[in-house]
């Protein structure tokens, strides 16, 4: 590929809680990744503070080495919220009053029965020129054109910030350049480590041809892209479906989706499919399970509800566990995790009852159960079923980890994959 | 404060996939925190690819920006480990072997057993006048002086630029620049806008002295940093204490912690000091609530556990919420959320009962109850209380504005706070 020609560019971010390291800077990474997987080019990626020297300096540098600028942050309402003010300065381009993003400020503003502050009024001005990226004002930024530079400022806000660069921005770059598109595929893994996945792949390198396979862990799942360039769509497809079916060979039962969808989705669209009904006991979890599932919008079609009995007081009296079996057994056993999840599926009556109890951590734990020690159980009309799991890592880690091994027990269960090895 | 005379410098990190996307820029947020927390200024952070042009102007344009310049990345003995030939081309310094680090990769290599191979012979060629960081070899890097600015090459390895920073560079730039170290306060806000602060400090500067006031929102928080420069710490801290008076006075109720500490770990201070227990109740927040309560250490000591109620039959079965009311009023209602409340603080034998039922959208909604509205309601052994609230946004943010409602009600509620207002 020549970047020289075309479709290069670069990435600025305001806010001086990103040379402070107050924060993380994410929206730069979004961007990046963004615009590199639609086969633009990113060559610089700057953090200043929100003062005049600096951001003028990184904009004017900009104009000599970039053909898109992508710039982040500094558009609010409060008072270090100067990138407006700043560009006009800097290029030279004084601040109007841009009608239409009064307006929409007008409306917004009488909607939420507020006043119309001075600082609200800041952001409809904008440097001369400037075109309002989203017309229909769901986010606030504009985009100028500066000596053949296209520069687009977008708020600090993730998700604005990204509604904006997915709808709008990247959309408008393709259709300046045409570019030799990147296609991609992910598809997503659970239960294998990156040393267990460098193992099976030890030898699959040889078989990609032009795919490229990259590994992006989003703990605890495992995200493979494969990727290639390519002008003519039939033939790149053809190739990522051989490598996919490669990959799907040897590492099949983990791959829990395709694509963006998340493994809660994936298990509401199956149970959605079976015609099954889910309900939750969650100890440890305390309620992420549930918080997970009820993410995807639609989800009280198969979603009954679910119980924290965080208490052993709650297990007993709730779900009918047996005392004379916690006090023989404990809270964190393979009968409490049985007696959760056929308790829960009666009192709920669902198809389907999952149960989690565990130690998350730090305190609690002890030599012959650790922390991290979770047992998962799963009840339906004809059978209980319960494993013990080992997790490493923080409370919230263990927590996350059960969560997902519990998620993956009903997608595995539905599809008659066998389910993760226990204890 | 002026950063004109002293101690303002900037951080190159050097790396394909920081600009592509592929990566998280962990090294440049650690040393701008690390550096800002020792006084020193960082007045900008760039990440470029590995090669030759963009490294090289951003090299050039550090020395006239900055006093010093740390540069993190492409010293490993990979291919495109390409700093030590770029740095010697860009300053035009010849590349020469460094006998010290000679010797040490000597030693390593016959420690490990391994070959001496040219890419690791590599790492012992530096530009001309570079002196070694670590002259016991316990990580490669290394320092030159070009046109009086202090450059810092340092490896990508997060652990090894960690230590190099912190005990080799931090300390020598300090003892070069005697400087005054800044000092911090955070209170966390919630229940106010960006808006709403703007207005409502809109003349707090005249009264902030030397102390520079920073906002950053964390949906649906906003964070309020004070912070002052100074050498002599109880000055310093008697102008931050003052200061923060004249914030609390102004916006106390909303603030409701300080520091780095979380709302559900205030909540569960508050609960632990008052002797009370605490159940849920969640429907639209799907357990979010019950995850965030757990998420803090030592929350079974007051938090019984709770009961997501997402499907009707749910709400009447476990928490005897009447299904005639249920009929007239439906599930997201003011005598819903009442009834929710006082259900699952009799069925778990709760002092405090606490309820959510709203629509989280995008579908659900109706003119009169429209996507984002919500009630939250409390019981305990006295009173049952509940109130309409109206958030924006997309499924997420209205389950997370609701959960965070929720906690801050007990917040409220524990400490006799009035409660935000309702529709």
């Amino acid at each position: 590929m020549d970047f020289g020609v075309t479709m290069y560019g670069e990435i600025i971010t305001i806010g001086d809680e990103l040379t402070s390291g107050r924060t993380l800077n994410l929206n730069a990474r979004y961007a990046a990744g963004r615009l590199t997987a639609s086969g633009l080019k990113v060559n610089r990626i700057t953090s200043v503070g929100d003062n005049y020297p600096m951001v003028a300096e990184a904009l004017r540098r900009a104009i000599e080495n970039s053909r898109f600028v992508i710039v982040t942050g500094g558009l609010g309402s409060t008072e270090d919220d100067r990138t407006s003010e700043i560009v006009a300065k800097a290029l030279n381009r004084p601040l109007s009053l841009d009608e239409k993003m009064f307006r929409l400020i007008e409306k917004h503003v009488k909607a939420m029965g507020i006043t119309l502050t001075p600082s609200l009024e800041k952001m409809a001005w904008m440097p001369d020129g400037s075109r309002l990226l989203s017309p229909e004002g769901r986010a606030c930024g504009f985009c100028l054109v500066e000596k053949g530079v296209r520069f687009y400022f977008l708020p600090g806000v993730p998700e604005q910030m990204r509604y904006l660069l997915d709808k709008v921005v990247i959309p408008e770059l393709l259709s300046f350049w045409q570019t030799q598109a990147v296609h991609w595929r992910i598809l997503k893994v659970y239960g294998l480590s990156e040393p267990d996945l460098a193992e099976i792949f030890r030898d699959i390198e040889s078989k990609s041809g032009e795919v490229v396979l990259g590994f992006y862990p989003h703990f605890p799942e495992i995200h493979i892209t494969l990727s290639m360039r390519g002008e003519d769509e039939s033939t790149v497809s053809k190739e990522l479906d051989r490598f996919e079916s490669e990959v799907i060979n040897l590492i099949g039962p983990y791959v829990f989706a395709r694509g963006e969808q998340t493994l809660e989705e994936v298990v509401g669209e199956l149970l959605r499919s079976h015609g099954l009904t889910l309900s939750l006991a969650e100890s440890c979890t305390g309620g992420l399970i549930g918080h997970r599932i009820t993410n995807v919008s639609g989800s009280s079609d198969y979603f009954q509800g679910g119980i924290i009995c965080y208490s052993n007081a709650a297990k007993v009296n709730l779900l009918g566990v047996s005392s004379e079996m916690l006090q023989e057994h404990g809270a964190v056993s393979d009968p409490t995790a049985r007696q959760m999840a056929e308790g829960v599926r009666k009192a709920l009556k669902s198809d389907l009852g999952v149960s989690v109890t565990g130690i998350a951590g730090p305190t609690g734990g002890s030599k012959v159960k650790p922390v991290g020690t979770v047992f998962i159980g799963l009840a339906n009309a004809n059978e209980i079923l319960a494993r013990k799991y080992r997790f490493w890592g923080d409370r919230e880690q263990v927590k996350l980890q059960s969560a997902t091994m519990a998620l993956d027990w009903v997608r595995r269960y539905v599809t008659n994959t066998p389910l993760l090895p226990g204890l």
